[in-house]
């Protein structure tokens, strides 16, 4: 474990990261960035929320009740570290559990917004993992939780026709469409993300929990390898 | 009725119209384009092929038997006609009935690869609407056939991982992927189209039949305003 204290990119904030074992990716950034604050909300609930970068971007754009659930301990850690130093104990708090018993810390019904940054590949349970390399692969892999982890947890703390937000590899997209169908989120917005000029790498999904289907919006791809800032990318 | 002779863009063919009541649309141009034809194949069908432009692109592009089944009996007549004036009867086939009779003319699982086009808008019943305005009525709404009619005839008459090629407005993509899935057509490739600088009109889809789910490959998106021709804009 090698502990370091960085800025998160321009917010004005610092965020820890554990250099060997956990660093945070620019996709929470853009996860963070895609959030629509424009409306009135009282509390936004960050799943699978490593050492917070999305809470802490939030807590820049909206005065909002803010909750981040991390599994992992030396992640959460670094998690509270980071609220701490950056003076915001009374806005961001973080939950040392699985997403899937937010039941036991958040009613029903309660929350405006989630947002997740999920683990994206799927787990092959053939595949060994060392002791050392297990909180890397947790944060990689569904191992912890999967998709429908993410729906079902997301669906019980929102309110009706509260906003799930994700990111996630393109290539997962159809299981995720399949998956918010299921569990009555409709899309309202998809964003892709290239880094390069032919394929797109990732996706940025808006989803309602009760909303109707047929009203999807698919915005201009935005190509994000060289960029400085991604303030108000999306929404600026 | 107008009947009026054109040219198709600028594929070397001509192409029957009815100014009044039906034009092929730029869509269909799009749809034949995005078929890849690379690979051996023996037979194409297109669904809802209204004047058949894209049996009448895709025979530019390939030797191949094309079918293309049309329910309107005017609008089956124009394609027969344009298919006689390039002399193309021995390449085209086309059938006048509903892609949900497709069973009686064609076998199950014999063709390698279905276009489709099919009307855009869902149909409320409530609306009323005159014999005259009917054609561009079954044309455009789901009267006659809806998204489901195409999985069940498209899987019917497809060969084992033979592909499906639809194009759709953006905002029904979720509709779709949850019904390719349900039918076990799982996405291989998505090609958005943009008219403008902020959000995609089109999306144009390549599913394959009994394909593994999570090998999604997402195209940078086109913007096909303005231009002339459209050769190879895929796969040139």
């Amino acid at each position: 474990m090698t502990i370091v204290k960085n800025d998160l990119y321009d917010y004005g904030l610092y965020i820890y990261q554990d250099n060997d074992n956990f660093k945070f990716s620019l996709d929470s950034i853009l996860l963070a960035e895609f959030v629509d604050v424009s409306k009135k909300m009282d509390t936004i609930v960050d799943f699978c929320s490593g050492n917070c970068p999305v809470p802490l971007i939030l807590s820049t754009k909206k005065k909002v009740d803010i909750i981040g659930i991390e599994i992992q301990e030396n992640i959460y850690n670094l998690a509270c570290k980071s609220i701490e130093e950056n003076n915001l104990n009374n806005r961001i708090k973080m939950i040392n559990d699985s997403i899937k018993n937010v039941k036991k810390y958040i009613k029903d019904e309660s929350v405006d917004i989630v947002t997740c940054n999920p683990p994206y590949f799927k787990y092959n349970e053939g595949v060994s993992l060392t002791n050392i390399s297990m909180e890397k692969a947790i944060a990689r892999h569904e191992i912890e939780m999967n998709l429908e982890d993410i729906m079902i947890s997301a669906r019980y703390i929102l309110k009706n026709r509260g906003i799930l937000y994700l990111v996630h590899r393109c290539d997962r997209l159809e299981e995720i469409i399949v998956m918010l169908n299921k569990y009555h989120f409709s899309m309202k917005e998809l964003q892709f993300i290239y880094t390069n000029d032919n394929e797109a790498s990732m996706v940025l999904i808006k989803a309602i929990k009760n909303g109707n289907i047929g009203s999807l919006i698919v915005n201009k791809g935005i190509n994000v390898a060289n960029m400085n800032s991604y303030k108000g990318i999306f929404r600026g």
